[in-house]
C-alpha cells in the first residue's frame, strides 16, 4: 500500500445525509484530537451527494455530484462511504479500491451480498476496507470478531441487531399496540422509514447476520444464505402468549454451528425470557451474544442505530485505517478459509411455540399428539390458551422441545391433513433461558 | 519491525499455570485453524516456568527455568507473558521487546505501574504489546477503546472489573453471609486466593482502572492516582441498607472527566440501583460501561477471569500479532497525547449514602442538616432504618444529591465535632439509575 503522500490523510466523503453528515461535522470539529491520534491532519477534501445543497459549518465547494470523479482522485487516500445500496455503492468502492483507497463503510447490504468481491479487490491492492458500522451501529462488535476472538473456536453469534422492528415490538408489549400502530408510531418518529420493507420483513437484520456469520465463522456466508422471515405477521396474541410464559418477542439474527459442521444463518421472532440478556434490550438499542469455545458467553449492547452513534463506529475506523495509511501498512483483511456450507433451515432445530385453534371435541388432543410424535417433536407442554369465539373451538398453545423447523412444520401439516386446525396456526420460535 | 526468518511464527510461553497451561492447550490442539488464520504456523518454541515438571500434553523439553534466555533466543518471534507480578516480568519483557520481539501479556499490574516504559520501548523498537488480556478476561475492551472508540471522545467509563469481589459480594447478598463468610468460601472454590488482599483490597481493580483511564483518555494514568477502596469493611448492614434502596453493593472502577478536564479514577464499593446493567453482573462475570460524546452508552459482559477465558484474550492478541509479524508491521500503539492531570479524589463527585448512628434526642437531625448544609451537601432522604440496640440512640440511613468526597467527610467530622455521633459511620457511594 502507498503511504500517504504529504502531512495529510485526505478523506473523501460519500453521502451526506443521516450518518454522513455526523461524520463531516465529527471530522471538522475534533480535527486536532483526531490529528493528534493519527499523528498527520485528517482533511476532508470532497463530499460526494446527489444533490448539492446548502450545509451548515461545511464548505460548499467541497460538494460534488460527481462521485466516480471523487473516489478516483488521485490526492484522496481514504474514501469513507455512507450512501448504502448496492448501485451506486459498489462500483464506487471498487474504483476507490482499484485506485488504491482505503475504503471505510457503513453498507450492510452491499457487503452481504457482494463482501467476497470487495474483500478480494482490497487484497489484491493491499488497502483497508473497514465497516464497524455496517452491524449494530455504535457498538464494536467487528473488530471484537475479527481480532479479538480470533484465536478462539465461535460457536454462537446471536443479537437484537434491528433498533427499528425492536421498537415496534417492545411498543407492542409495553403499549399493547397492534403491529400496525406501532409501525405508524416508530415512521412518526422517525425509527422507521416511509418504505419500512428493509426493516421489518428482516432483511438489514438478516444483511447483518450474513456479515457476523462470516466473521465468526471464518467462512463467507451471502444475504441469500439467511433464513429469513420478518415481523409483520406478529399478533397481538403472540405478544400476549409470549408474556403467559414471561418472554417478549423480539426479532433475533441468530448463527450457529450444526452438529453437523454446516453454518446456521436465520432471522426469525423469537420469544425471548425476559431474564435472558437479549430480553431486557429495549427500544432503539442492539445487543450481541456471543459464545465460544474459550471465552464463554459475552454480550455486547448499545445504540444499534442513529447518526452520531454510526458515524462514531465509522470515525473509529477512518482513525484506525488513516494510521496504517501512515505508516504503509493494510490490516490483515478477512479470515474466510472455511467452507462449511449452509444448514438447510428445514434441519435448524430451536424450541417451538405453537397456537393452534382447535375443534373443541374428544380426541383431538390425542391426534395433535400424534401427529407431533409422527414427526419426532417432543411436546413440553399444553396450555388451553383462552376461550374461542364460539363454543365449538379452543385455542390451544403447545411449547416444544428442541426440534428441526421441518418436523414442526411436518406436524402442522398432518393436523391440518386430519381436518382438526380451524384457523390459521401460529409457529414462534423460544429462546432457551 | 523484522518480519518472521521462516515459515513459522515462533511463540514463547512464560508461565503456565492457571492461565498459560491453557495458552499452551490451545496453541496445540488449535494449532490448524491458528496456521490458516495467520496464514503462517505457531510454533510453540519455549514454555519459562519456575519448575520444570510434567504437563500432561506438552513436550518435557519444551520447559525451561532460564527465563531470560529464552525471551532473549534469536529464533523467537512472539513472547506470551501470564506470570504476572512486576519482578521479573518487567526484565523480561523489555529484553523481549529490546531483542526486537512482539510481546502479549495479561499483566495488569505491570501496566498500569510500568505501562510507560513498555509502551515506549515498543515504539523505539517497532515491535507490538499486546494486552487483551489484562483487563476483564475474555471480555474485548481494549481494542474496542483502543481502536474503534478512537475516533469518538470517551468521558465515562466504568464497570466491575474483579470477579472475586463480585462473587464475594454476590454472596452476601444472596446468601446473607458475612464479608469474612464469603472470602471464606471464595477461597475454598479457588475464586480467591490464599492471599486475598490484591482482589479485596481493590488494587486489582485499580489497576484495571489504571489501564482502562489511560486508553480511553489518552493519556497515561498511574496505579498510584487511582483512589482505591476494598469491600473488606462492607458489613451486612450495608447490604441491607442497599437492599432497602432497591440496589446492590458492587465493587465499582470509575473512570470519568471532571468537569475541570482533569481525570477522576478510583474504585469503591458503591450502591448500584437493581436495574442499572451493571446491578445484574452476577458471580465472577464482569462488565464494562462506556459512556462516549457520539457513541452513547455502550456495554460489555462475559467472564472476567479464570485461565480458559483468560487464554482466548491472550490467543486474539497472538494470532493479531503474529499477522502484523508475518506483514512486517506494528500495530499503531498507545495514544497519550493529553496530559489533564489527575482530579483530586476529594473534588470526586457522587451521590452518597450515609449510615449514622446518632443520640436519640431532640435537635439531633436539625444539627446533622446543618453539617451537611454547612459543607454544601444537599440531602435527598433521610431515614430512620432501624432500632438501635438501646433506647438512646437511632440508626438513620442519609442519601445525597451529587457532591463532592471531601464535602461529604467534611460534614462527618463537623457531626462527630459536635458530639452526636455515637458509632462509626458508613459512607458509600450511589450509582445514578
Amino acid at each position: 500500500m502507498m503511504t500517504v503522500g504529504d502531512s495529510r490523510v485526505r478523506v473523501a466523503l460519500l453521502g451526506c445525509g443521516v450518518v454522513g453528515s455526523q461524520v463531516a461535522r465529527i471530522l471538522v470539529e475534533q480535527a486536532d484530537d483526531l490529528q493528534a491520534r493519527v499523528g498527520r491532519r485528517l482533511e476532508l477534501v470532497g463530499i460526494g451527494v446527489r444533490r448539492v445543497v446548502e450545509r451548515p459549518g461545511l464548505d460548499a465547494a467541497l460538494f460534488t455530484t460527481d462521485l466516480d470523479a471523487l473516489v478516483r482522485r488521485a490526492d484522496v487516500d481514504l474514501v469513507v462511504e455512507v450512501i448504502g445500496g448496492i448501485a451506486p455503492a459498489r462500483e464506487l468502492i471498487l474504483a476507490a479500491i482499484e485506485t488504491g483507497k482505503s475504503v471505510v463503510t457503513a453498507n450492510k447490504a452491499l457487503l452481504a451480498q457482494h463482501g467476497a468481491e470487495v474483500f478480494d479487490a482490497a487484497r489484491s491492492a493491499d488497502v483497508d476496507v473497514y465497516y464497524e458500522a455496517a452491524v449494530a451501529g455504535a457498538i464494536p462488535i467487528i473488530r471484537p470478531l475479527r481480532e479479538s476472538l480470533v484465536g478462539d473456536e465461535v460457536t454462537v453469534v446471536k443479537g437484537i441487531v434491528n433498533g427499528t422492528t425492536n421498537y415496534i415490538l417492545d411498543q407492542m408489549h409495553s403499549q399493547g399496540w397492534s403491529f400496525e400502530k406501532a409501525l405508524a408510531e416508530a415512521q412518526r418518529l422517525g425509527y422507521a422509514e416511509a418504505d419500512p420493507t428493509a426493516d421489518v420483513d428482516g432483511h438489514d437484520a438478516a444483511a447483518k447476520a450474513a456479515i457476523l456469520a462470516s466473521l465468526a465463522f471464518h467462512t463467507r456466508v451471502h444475504l441469500d444464505d439467511v433464513d429469513t422471515e420478518g415481523i409483520s405477521a406478529v399478533t397481538g396474541d403472540d405478544i400476549r402468549a409470549a408474556e403467559r410464559m414471561g418472554c417478549v418477542v423480539k426479532l433475533l439474527a441468530q448463527c450457529s454451528i450444526s452438529a453437523d459442521g454446516t453454518v446456521a444463518v436465520g432471522v426469525h421472532p423469537t420469544m425471548v425470557p425476559r431474564e435472558h440478556p437479549l430480553g431486557g434490550i429495549h427500544g432503539a438499542y442492539n445487543a450481541v451474544f456471543i459464545e465460544s469455545v474459550n471465552a464463554g458467553r459475552l454480550m455486547f449492547m448499545g445504540p444499534g442505530a442513529g447518526g452520531t452513534p454510526t458515524a462514531s463506529a465509522v470515525l473509529g475506523d477512518v482513525v484506525t485505517a488513516a494510521r496504517n495509511r501512515v505508516r504503509g501498512v493494510a490490516s490483515y483483511g478477512e479470515s474466510a478459509y472455511t467452507s462449511p456450507g449452509i444448514t438447510d433451515p428445514g434441519q435448524v432445530t430451536s424450541r417451538y411455540y405453537l397456537a393452534l385453534t382447535v375443534r373443541d371435541e374428544p380426541g383431538v388432543l390425542a391426534r395433535i399428539a400424534e401427529a407431533m410424535a409422527a414427526h419426532g417433536v417432543s411436546i413440553a407442554a399444553v396450555l388451553q390458551e383462552q376461550s374461542a369465539d364460539d363454543d365449538a373451538t379452543a385455542r390451544l398453545g403447545i411449547t416444544t422441545h428442541e426440534a428441526a423447523d421441518a418436523s414442526v412444520r411436518g406436524a402442522v401439516e398432518r393436523m391440518r391433513a386430519g381436518g382438526d386446525l380451524s384457523d390459521a396456526v401460529r409457529v414462534l420460535r423460544v429462546e432457551g433461558a
